[in-house]
């Protein structure tokens, strides 16, 4: 069992606002991130795989698959567009990287295991002192 | 003369949209940043200045105070901030890299001769692969 | 169960020497690290929390607590210190990276889980090159 | 239990091109990476030893020993070289990076196992984008 | 006058031989650089444009065609290849940084003005510690 | 004209106090600089030489020479050492970064006259957000 790791990246705006709070209570527990207006970031998304080394190849995976992927059915959806209004699975839920990163899992598990792999963990940097980390359960 | 530098840094969303222009126009030259619902950036903005050293300090300026300044005058401004709409110098005008630096710049300058030092230099990095640089002209 | 990470950084002198041993078995051992008049580093702390999404804020813990806490309780304590000398919970213990990372997990274990999270994992990057994780066991 | 991390780094050339295939074959699977007159990385290798900590000297191993064993028995081996040709460990296997992961577990673990720690993991970067993780099994 | 900077990257390989030498003297002088079967690296290339901001896009160039020029002109025909071997414009030249910095310059210079802007300077970054850096004389 | 650069490192601890300031004067100016115990960092050293390309070469300068003569008359002396008691090329001066990067010209400098190229920048690096740059007058 070995691990292979792809990075990809994207630039989106959201904000975090529960509508069924106050603006006080949003604004206390939320700070900035409710700004009414938006605001954004550099996300880096990386995912790693696990698998068992195919002799032919060397690889656990094509890694060209794996960044079109990533990039056919997240970045697609998520660079350059609001996390809150533009992306169709992330409709009803709450923007925060939490969220993302458990809803990206969703997408890319069965895909990467119809290659032949498994998606082993999933890391989503909002900036460079927070991201957040899934292993699918 | 000696250049000292601070980084400070600050995530706000923007668009690229030409409001002189058609939606046709504005998607051909400004491709997914003219997105309506706004996109996203982590911006690094470095602040380069320049002077004698000080004998008594060993400082061309008090970094303490040159971070302060850019905090009050410009992170304060724009962090968590929509820069079309929510930044009060920066109404009426186009919200690209490009026009952000130079209005750092007007800001910053004359507050930073008023410390006894010359603004030398505006980096903002906007991406790990794009960033603008300004020299004051 | 998801992971959230917060880094938070401090600069502090130490030196690796150990009062048992000789000059020469000390300077055999630690090599430049036993600089009698000290040496420093620019320390990045990284702090990994892990619990489930709260559906009200889709975050496992407020990263503004959770950096409030480790700025409070550990970097407050150590940045621009002697880590030798003026840290209260080293005194008597030995400044290496390793024994520095086992201290903060015993400050910050119990007070992230009155936040109603679990301490995951601490990281302690002395140089680019090296760098200490702990799981508390 | 305590983890510690040493990184080197490397500079070499390779090719991914299977021979039992065919050039339209080799171009299909690996791309560029099939370039009859090879391409090259700069290689980051990231080595975790894990062990208890010596009250002596608080260290799990000293730093100064691993970077040593690391460059000796690999870097030396690898640098500035070219992987299919150049590397007696390498020959007659597939330069993938899974697999040079692999091999470099195989001549680091029983060398740091002889220090009194365990070897637990090797990260080998070949891009900003990609890299492949080894846990020994 | 204000500066806009893209940053592409390419992976080769090449050998620093000087072929009017003695084997002895080549190795005396590049040192590891002139092992025979060649060696590689990840090299970023950055690339600065100076001009007037454009008052209908904010740009002093659009850096979605700065970076078609580049990858076009320059990172199709050398990226995953070999420098001394297969790149058209390095035939008969010496594959060091500095050459190819200069060599990249006199392709880009002509094509950026045509865009009615102005290349200002190129930085070849070949390892974290050397690079090269280039201003057209 | 041709620019190269070589980056070094050192681990070094300092404190920023004027003897002939009050206690109170040195923290209001330097803050958690002026630690008794004193504090430390990594210091990052980039070096720029500029000059002609040697044909012969490639190079404007071998860069194992450039490396070699900054680690044995700059690294040497400053690494894992006290700035303020160790280095005797800062007896005497105040150990702020500006003063520091001034001095390693002043050794440089001529070093590297006599290899045949000039010294054209000094940067030095003392945190991710803080940096001083010197170009010798």
């Amino acid at each position: 069992m070995i691990y292979i790791t792809r990075r990809e990246r994207f630039n989106a705006a959201h904000k975090l606002y529960n509508e069924n709070w106050s603006k006080e209570k949003n604004d206390e527990v939320f700070g900035k991130c409710a700004n009414a207006n938006w605001h954004g970031h550099n996300f880096d998304l990386i995912v790693t795989v696990k698998g068992e080394v195919d002799p032919d190849t060397g690889f656990v995976m094509n890694l060209k698959d794996l960044s079109q992927i990533i990039k056919d059915e997240v970045i697609e959806k998520v660079d350059h567009k609001n996390l809150n209004l533009d992306v169709d699975f992330m409709l009803g839920k709450f923007p925060s990287t939490e969220v993302l990163a458990m809803e990206f899992w969703k997408i890319l598990a069965p895909l990467i295991e119809a290659e032949g792999a498994q998606l082993h963990y999933i890391k989503l940097i909002e900036t460079e002192n927070n991201y957040v980390e899934y292993y699918g359960e």
